[in-house]
Order: structure tokens, then C-alpha cells, then sequence
């Protein structure tokens, strides 16, 4: 399935989650046995030569795609989570919202020195979240091989705070 | 690797969410590659002959192994979520907590008419939230046609409230 085909599969919801925002909803992609295969082969076949030993995926729906590309890259999992979720001891990095900040969490015993981390979303939008899972990977003294996602908001411009990273997106908007 | 080697790769956590509570943390098993995959394929060659259509996983741990099955199954994913969480119509089901209850989601147009539905989630406990989503895989003219965990506590007697399906627990405490 090419690029364009599955592109047709992302909805436009207007006004969601608040008014004047068109969020780009990528259920109807997942929902379709193809367009999901495609997708993370696509994504998987990008990092195959890479060696990856960890997939790093945030919650709630970083959690699909990364699930399934660790199984298919024969890598382990690992979860970044809202605060208070994860039940051992964390390492936390904090990142901008457009008001305030946010935290994320990762187990501080989750990486082993110098194991290779791919981290993967389903959309880059600023970069914020991105950039501050390359953070905890690093503190942990792991290697962030690469960011892959499934859709670029490229308006947003997101690349720009992850520069020093290979970045790779299956579709731009 | 057998099931005894999986179980070594679950972590008690005394007193989390809250005092008295033994959590199961499966971070351990989802980070090792290979009990990862193991894990994966086990539930997959349990449904390999069934025909799945989709796969249906709840947020936010529950993604990590339906996103991974869908792929495995060559499937498609569809999301239960919190409220609020689905950008398009949605239909819901309430489920009972210890103290009251809550609301799982799922967009009204996920399922088409007699589609097979694969319901996998982490841990089954109560059974509550897995007899909530076999709810919305009925309503919107779906088949349950199984339900799969990674690992059952069995002393929750959650079995009793979906006696009805084909229940599949791939570690059992």
C-alpha cells in the first residue's frame, strides 16, 4: 500500500480536541488490517540495518505502534508514562505545552548502558514529547538510534527540537 | 521460553496503586526481547486458526500487546478509551470499580456488522473492563471470538463474569 493509500485512511476531525484544531485521527488506518501491516512494516523495514535492542513508546496511543514495531524488530519494549503510573523507581523529563509543562516517566532500570532505543509515535507534532524521551533515554546512558512516526505535522516544525536525530516519518502533512 | 521463565520476568510491587495491593509489573517481560516475542507468539498461535479481524485493546497498558497481536495476526487494531479520548461518535460501556464506576469508549463505527473480534488486554482481574468491552463488540454487531492476557489472578474469579467466551491467560497467579 503506498503512501497516498494510506493517507486516505486518516480522518480530519475539525474543532477536536478544542476549537480551530483539525486532528488528524488514525483509527481508521489501524482499524484496517493492511494499512496497519503496511504501516509498521514500512516503519520497520527503515530500522531494520539499524540494530535495535529497545522500542520506546509513550502513552496512551504511542503505546500501539511501538508495541507492534518492537515485536516485528525483534526488540524489547518500553513504556514512558504520565506521572504516577509506572510502580518502580523513575526517571522523569519535563516538556512545554503551550501553557505550562508536562512530565514523563520512564523505570530508571529500564535501559542498560548503551542499548540501542528506537523511539516511536504516531505523530511528531512540536517535538516537545519526542525530544524529552531522547532525554531520559540518554540519562539512562542508552543510544537513541532513531524517531519514527507515523504522520508528521511538518507546519509545526517539530524537527527543529529534534534535530540531532534520525528522524523519519511515514506521512507529511 | 516456557512459561515458568516468563513468570521470572514479572516483578512484585509491594503496596502499588495503593497499600496492601501485590502489584504485577509486567515492565520487566516487555523489555526483554525475547520474552516479549514469546509472549506475543504464544497468544497468536492460540487464535491463529480463529480469523481475526481486529484486534481490540484498552488504554493505556492494554495497547502494548493488542497493537503487537494485530500486527502479528495481520489485523487490524481498534482502541477502547477513556472518555473524552475519541475524536468521532462513540458508543460506551459503564463497568464497576471497587468505589463506583467508570466509562470505556469505542467509536461507533470501529466495528462492522459480523466482524471477528479479538479482545486482549494485560492482566485479567475482575473481569469488569473485559465484560465492558465485549459489551461494545456486541452492540456494534461484532463477534467476540476470544479474549486473551498475558496473566490471569485467578483469585479475582474474574472468569465468572465472561463465562461466555473463549478465555486465554498465558500466566496464571
Amino acid at each position: 500500500m503506498n503512501v497516498q493509500t494510506l493517507r486516505d485512511h486518516i480522518r480530519d476531525i475539525p474543532d477536536f480536541p478544542t476549537d480551530g484544531i483539525m486532528f488528524k485521527d488514525i483509527t481508521p488506518l489501524l482499524a484496517d488490517a493492511q494499512a496497519f501491516h503496511d504501516s509498521i512494516n514500512a516503519l520497520a523495514n527503515h530500522y531494520d540495518a539499524t540494530g535495535v535492542d529497545l522500542v520506546m513508546g509513550a502513552e496512551a496511543r504511542g503505546f500501539i505502534l511501538a508495541g507492534a514495531l518492537a515485536h516485528r524488530l525483534n526488540a524489547g519494549f518500553i513504556p514512558a508514562r504520565k506521572p504516577g503510573k509506572l510502580p518502580h523507581n523513575v526517571t522523569k523529563a519535563e516538556y512545554d505545552l503551550e501553557y505550562g509543562t508536562d512530565t514523563l516517566e520512564i523505570h530508571t532500570d529500564a535501559i542498560a548502558e548503551n542499548q540501542r532505543v528506537l523511539i516511536v509515535d504516531d505523530v511528531l507534532a512540536t517535538g516537545g514529547t519526542a525530544s524529552a524521551k531522547a532525554r531520559l533515554v540518554e540519562e539512562l546512558g542508552g543510544t537513541v538510534v532513531g524517531m519514527g512516526f507515523l504522520l508528521e505535522l511538518g507546519f509545526l516544525n517539530g524537527r527543529s527540537k529534534i534535530a540531532d536525530y534520525d528522524v523519519y516519518s511515514l506521512i507529511q502533512y
